[in-house]
């Protein structure tokens, strides 16, 4: 028995090293809330939430008053039982990334108590996992010069943002694949295309010989029949992420073949949701990525360990603790650019 | 020109006449928050927002704090360009009651600048409108006293809720009909049979000569296959309500097929979706009803503006207002049971 004894939140801000910029807008900083659940017998775990009010409609300040209604429901629950503490978090589908910390937390504390790490609560699956690092939109050279230094950091695939004009995309990429040898690449719209748009895109990189891995969420979050025609009329795999925020819109996106991956972050939608969409996309076919929000190593943490748990994700872009600038790192894992290491 | 100059927040708590029962669970308060918009030039415009944690995810003190940033978002904005301010609220679709109260209190605020009532800037299509009122879950006996009360009050709609013995409710509707003429029934199961149990209670009412004038909300609200089921099994026409939470499932519950009635709820999706809900179900031929939370007058004020403006709402369930106390009627339109009269 590992009964819940305290439920504390914290608010944290992070400033990133530089302005973090897509085509929806531009980010300075992340606002995160840290919970730390006690459990009677003096273990403790933690768990981040970075809430994203553009892609959820969350907000900082209104996760920090659910304090004591959190404790009310979850006091007196045992960490063994967490499919069931799963269950009642669930309520809190309209506050996904709360919803992502307590039950990462609670999974965290029975860690402790287990002295087994989570990721091998979860399967152990794989025990290193690489992650992609993000160029943030802007002009042709900015983003080629921001590429070449990731590149020179270490890293083997590099996420490029686009979206604000669709000849300047292009440019970059055909840059890109110019200046940098030896590099995957993964782009991402945010919503900021149309249909029509994207497949002129994918359809010019593919004429010039220039390979993508993947190209995500081109068009806006509700029309999955625009993001379908994309994928059936696109030489190179289409990724939905804002598209598909919980289980349920997963199911709509795979029921309706609208995709090639989906792009699981667990700030959407949290562990349980996570774990569904999981074995879904498995037994459907489709690819799975795995992103964030604006997360700390704390709540990085929660991605690496639920990605090297399963070993189901082909790509991962688990950038922000990168990006952001930070104290002190608290992730239980280790980083050797490109790689997260488990052990 | 009538410039937003604040916004204000102001927390309220009404106690239910007595505790209102439904399949899931039982409410002896609600919890409501008023918002407030003044103008430069002092018109004021007033709403209300209440939010149902269960059905929409909303927790009332995640509201509180984001007075600041709906400031910081609408400060400056001309009431008069409300369809921008809606755009602009549209983002608040995690806080959907909170989205409704802002844009009925712009409404509010122009209405008193054009001195011309919220129902006549939306079109005015009807000066009355008739409501229902509920009767809890409970014994047979019990629901069935609290039917008579209410025949005895003036209703001629009586909306009776269902979902935790399928034998029970049918024996109540049984009696129902014996003690009670004269009166039209809205059944409502809150999410709380399955699909086989739902066609089996309206087909033993159709076998013992019992009409109703719809069933609400038979299944789960995310089991849509389920709801089209029913639909397509039922002698009586079917509402989707916990399953159509906003435009975009009203969209889809429409693809589907799956429903004869969505149940509009302002504190659901906010008055911009409503009006696209509206339009999407008259072109469908889908019928629609409107419902409440636990809105108190002031709250209620905003459906029925919504409704007698539009004139397509074939019932209202507009009753939480009569079954809470409340020190000062504070709505726009007159009660003479069972209408609500605009003029």
């Amino acid at each position: 028995m590992a009964k819940i004894k305290r439920i504390s939140f914290e608010l944290k801000t992070y400033e990133y090293i530089k302005p973090f910029r897509i085509a929806p807008g531009t980010a300075s900083h992340t606002h995160n809330l840290e919970v730390k659940i006690e459990t009677e017998e003096g273990y403790i775990g933690l768990g981040e939430a970075s809430p994203s009010f553009r892609v959820t409609g969350e907000r900082i300040e209104s996760l920090i008053p659910l304090e004591s209604f959190v404790n009310e429901l979850l006091k007196g629950k045992d960490t063994k039982n967490f499919r069931k503490i799963f269950e009642i978090t669930d309520k809190f589908f309209a506050f996904p990334s709360l919803k992502t910390a307590l039950q990462y937390a609670i999974l965290d504390a029975l860690s402790e108590e287990l002295s087994l790490p989570v990721y091998q609560i979860l399967g152990g699956a794989k025990e290193k996992i690489e992650t992609d690092k993000t160029v943030s939109i802007g002009s042709v050279e900015e983003r080629v010069r921001e590429a070449e230094e990731i590149f020179k950091e270490g890293f083997k695939v590099i996420k490029v943002k686009i979206g604000l004009d669709l000849r300047e995309d292009i440019e970059t990429m055909e840059e890109l694949v110019k200046r940098i040898k030896g590099v995957k690449y993964i782009v991402d719209a945010n919503t900021a295309y149309n249909p029509k748009q994207a497949v002129i895109f994918t359809k010019e990189l593919y004429k010039k010989g220039i390979d993508i891995e993947l190209l995500e969420q081109p068009v806006p979050a509700h029309d999955l029949e625009g993001l379908k025609y994309v994928r059936f009329n696109s030489p190179f795999p289409i990724a939905g992420d804002e598209s598909i925020k919980n289980k349920y819109e997963a199911l709509e996106v795979i029921k309706m073949e609208a995709v090639d991956y989906i792009n699981i972050k667990l700030m959407k939608c949290g562990i349980s949701d996570a774990l569904a969409i999981v074995e879904m996309a498995n037994t459907a076919n489709i690819k799975l990525m795995i992103g964030c929000m604006g997360e700390s190593s704390l709540g990085i943490n929660q991605s690496v360990h639920l990605s090297a748990g399963l070993g189901v994700f082909e790509f991962h872009d688990l950038d922000s603790a990168l990006m952001i600038k930070e104290d002190k790192f608290r992730g239980k894992y280790k980083i050797r650019i490109p790689y997260y290491y488990l052990v």
